[in-house]
């Protein structure tokens, strides 16, 4: 939503890595990558390769808003781009060079690959911060393993468990959510293949310049171009619902301890009120879980649009960039406020076994221990 | 999604409407109209108010980082707003004065109201919009009243209808859309509750500030706050999702009608391709569709905010924020390349005539000519 | 989910108005309605509509599974049932008589006008479900218009208020709901149109066999053809999404001040557990809550469906079905439970005064009683 | 939607296996494995435990709605059914060995796993019709590996490319799809926790009884209970989402092929319609669609629900029964209706000729038949 709502949804760092300037860095860089790799194969000359890339750099630092508006008559900002790259370098060193700019490529190549490195810039800042979330919780069970409290069930007073085993359950939960994440980073492909998938321009150097692209940006190289397979965007964005979902959980568990007839937690540095002063409103965890209940609706857009017609899409391939880029804001927003709200969270061990007893039930806290100590060696391997 | 991809998706004057320099004004002009409605009922000096006025405008050019930044602490803008507008009052007219600033309200009561300025000023960009492409829906009906064209049911072939009868049906589905968000908009009302909903600070002139209130800014007032009823958020979503759906069947048309193979309708300026010169793609249709793509997802995240805990929200409040401006932006950009798609539309009649001949029906096109009649009798009335 | 789940969701009895037999009665009813319009404007014999009618009747109480299988290979049940009214009437009243079923019609008329005689059933035992919980709120606040209890603002003690204008609150979001969803019921239409609209088939004398039709129905007639308009079935989607949203705050609450540390209410006969005899688990509340938590994902799936190709979706318009029958389900389901929660609540003043007491806040209730009595003056008019 | 519809979705087999009855023989099969697994370790007598599985077997042959009726008190079927069986262990072997029924466990722990046994059948079901898709597309890639045809991108005529390019990248996209979903199936855990999660009464035998459950089902043994953890059902949902997204990709593209205008497939056994006796509507490709269009909805419905609240939610858990069992469903129907579109396809390389002569591109197809090997070679490995 911007600077003036970002940073309360936690939002800044991610909407830095997914915005405007980051996408046009992610297009540009991936131009310089497809020329660097035609000039290792031989289609260009290495010369050539470094007037494009020098012709990107300066790019990068363009005009967003005049670039914007220039995108509007082909529906993507590609096409401008690779306009004025080619008006770059032919300046720098004549028509024939500027020929060499986008060789073999469509606008979708460049745009699905730039989202590829949007989406690993956007968990490198994410996945820090969910795995200190993470930690947080491992730090809690560890701490908490045998200290009682008073188990909720459909939100009334059950039997008594411990708060090392509720914060194993959110550790578990983050950790397998990060876990995916990091898988999917690890695999996160470029696309090319010219302009219906074939790589006909390229022909035959098609497949060694797509293995030479990949390595230029440190993506994976697909055995065949995706441009018609969304896979790779759907499970993404599934994975990125899990985390949230994981995110909330938490969140929400914090917002109902933090209640002031449970009181159990509280914020290191819990919110004041316009209207009232006494209020100690654990506003990290409620932004948080505002950020996180943006995701399954993105998340739903995403899948929705994954059935592109056809070689490319007439509205399901553009619907993909502002659902994924906002998924990947809402689901990074949520780590990072969760985060705020772990980060020196009070624990009143006294306040939870005052409420244990009004609970009156002695059955003890069973396996809790060994529950907790099974998910920290979990966390080990 | 900021400059780069605002204009393609249709979405750059309604993010403008929308955005941050806009919520901040929206704020600030809450405040102002707050402070004199407690002028005009007496529990404020006038020149008080005038100061609290000329706060609220330095303050509604102020930097949007900062105030940003300082929203964190308690998880909204408001908060610092009020203790910026206090310090510059208190500058002006001293201590005394500075608390007449925000008095009797609390952060929801601004947030809320500024939430229907902002739906305002988006709805007014929209609706101008839409109706542009009712209109035009409107004079291609009239125009092709008696355009015979190839009816297609499953995407099949199936009897011979006019261009006119489905133009009728995309104006009628969009009338409807937009006479929904007019009768919305015109009964926007403030929220004003204090800080759970009863007015006490207010008490007993809570009900004249009210009125006062809403009078100032030109919307409805309500007969109780509305803080926990958030059915005006819902009806707003429903509604836009409407006209959004509206948007996306034309669009969705134009694009299927201006394939190569059917060759029925082509844009005013279809749009290039980075890879293939020849195409003349239905650009405007296509991005349309893509930014009516957006609101399903988001009228579900609106929908699942819709039932904050007791007397404020512990996140679902907090939720609506982007959900809203976003299913504003997202309605309002297909408004707005749906208009540019059916601006200045070819229609080939005789492409309709040669295809509608492939079909070989001689059935003739029944009342299609009293339907479209009877669509635009009913829009005059 | 069927008989083993549907009635612990409050969805027996909207099961059943929307179940199979219901729509076969439907499809039915729509084709004896159509026979008796045709015969009224004297394109078939008196007789033979009588005929069709009793075919109509016996075809009503078949085999559901049969129909079911025979209705794949063409995508829908109509298809197979025309085909074996047909054989019925051919039986009855020879092959020509048959040949006046369904005339002029194609399945989407039929499956359509079927959906609209669906959702009435479903709106009349969905309305005055939400009508009684209306009706129980505005008890509530009539009760407790000056019984004092702690406000909560994010889930935090806040300052006073009433219970009474809580359940102000809830109430005026029912009503909300509950009239526009009465608004859509009296206006839900008919559809007829023939293969593509044109009713061509029924030409010179469609419009009196549309107006003919929609009075044996009790619908309204439309102006035109809606095959190609989904905004009829988008408005009753949104509405829908108010009114299970509206129910799901109330629930929620009910949950809330449910809360063993709270008890201020409690349902008149709470749930227990497998686990645990001393549970009290509000229980129709939380079911409630579960109900209404399907509305908003399905409402997505209609405005997702809403755009369907040219004159009949291929797929959209069959997407309809199950989301726009499964909404009816969600929101009939929803009220339901939250009838039975509300129905002999026990509210407890004296702990609303216990807890207040805990805030410490003297400020007093404001315009809260105010309030109540204008909610309540409201709805009498 | 019951016997009238899901036939012609493809969920009458998916529904058959997620259905109340299969619901209930799961139920029964958990408390079955429950009794065992407590008699392998000691805890009741091996004669007590076949009484219990007898009374199960008989109890799975139950009246469903009149357990349904009795699950509306305590929200789940399963109090009820404990009841039942106590009832019916009682008769059979007096009151002692009642007790010995759903010992230390609670209705969590039941729902859950039978819910994961639910999802075994079902995925039993949905698994190999996916992998008939994948394999027919895999057949298609293979034979039309050089069968030239017009790509077409936005829905434009664009550049030659091969039907086994295509085909390959439907194929690459379904078997990604059952990739995950096979490698969550094999992971599908019990749950076992108790009242609270801590296995208080099985105490200290606790963690041997959820390994022995584990066993008697042939499901994994968690680390810990994962009542609170809802990540299980996440990464199931969107892993049914990506199948589901896959499924929807193929069939749109047979959709648009089929389109008269184009001809380039058709159905083997193509649906007819009520009033056309011409059509050929490709009909188990438009419902698949929209059975896959179902699936968006209900995978954010999931999400959405992942955060119970503390030891159990009291809402959200309840909303997981019928949006997993829907998601089950829909996705199952989809890969069955696909299944019937790809069987017997018939493909028409001379219209894809000619289609491609229309474009007078020559530039060749370049590295498709390349990337057709590589995608078959993948299958292989």
């Amino acid at each position: 939503m911007g600077e003036l709502f970002d940073p309360l949804f936690g939002m800044d760092a991610v909407a830095a890595a997914t915005g405007d300037r980051a996408w046009l860095a992610a297009l540009c860089e991936t131009e310089t990558a497809l020329a660097r790799a035609c000039a290792r194969v031989g289609l260009i000359d290495a010369p050539v390769a470094l007037e494009i890339a020098a012709a990107c750099e300066e790019a990068a630092a363009g005009d967003l808003a005049e670039l914007g508006r220039r995108a509007v008559a082909g529906g993507n900002p590609v096409i401008p781009l690779v306009d004025e790259l080619r008006d770059r370098v032919a300046k720098r060193a004549g028509e024939d060079a500027s020929a060499a700019v986008h060789l073999g490529a469509t606008s979708q190549d460049v745009l699905d690959t730039a989202s590829m490195l949007i989406t690993r810039r956007a968990l490198d800042v994410l996945l820090p911060d969910l795995a200190a979330c993470a930690d947080a919780c491992a730090d809690l069970a560890r701490t908490h393993r045998d200290t009682p409290m008073a188990g909720r069930t459909l939100l009334q007073l059950a039997a008594p468990t411990t708060f090392g085993a509720l914060a194993a359950g959110w550790g578990s939960a983050l950790d397998r959510g990060r876990a995916r994440l990091s898988e999917l980073r690890s695999t996160l492909p470029v696309q090319l293949g010219g302009a219906v998938g074939t790589l006909s321009v390229l022909h035959p150097n098609g497949l060694d310049v797509l293995a030479a692209f990949a390595e230029e940006l440190g993506l994976a190289a697909p055995a065949a171009p995706w441009h018609t397979d969304r896979t790779t965007i759907t499970e993404l964005a599934g994975a990125l619902g899990t985390s949230a979902a994981a995110v909330a959980k938490v969140a929400g568990d914090l917002v109902m301890l933090a209640q002031s007839e449970i009181a159990e937690v509280q914020e290191a540095r819990p919110g004041g009120s316009s209207a009232m002063a006494h209020k100690q409103n654990p506003i990290a965890a409620i932004t948080a879980r505002a950020a996180a209940a943006q995701a399954p609706g993105l998340v739903a857009t995403v899948f929705a649009a994954a059935a592109p017609e056809l070689q490319r899409g007439a509205g399901p391939w553009h619907a993909e960039w502002p659902a994924l880029t906002g998924l990947l804001r809402a689901t990074g927003g949520a780590a990072a406020r969760l985060r705020d709200s772990l980060t020196g969270l009070r624990v009143d061990a006294a306040a939870m076994a005052s409420n244990l007893a009004a609970l009156g039930d002695g059955s003890g806290t069973g396996h809790s221990g060994e529950f907790v100590d099974r998910y920290l060696a979990g966390r080990r391997t």
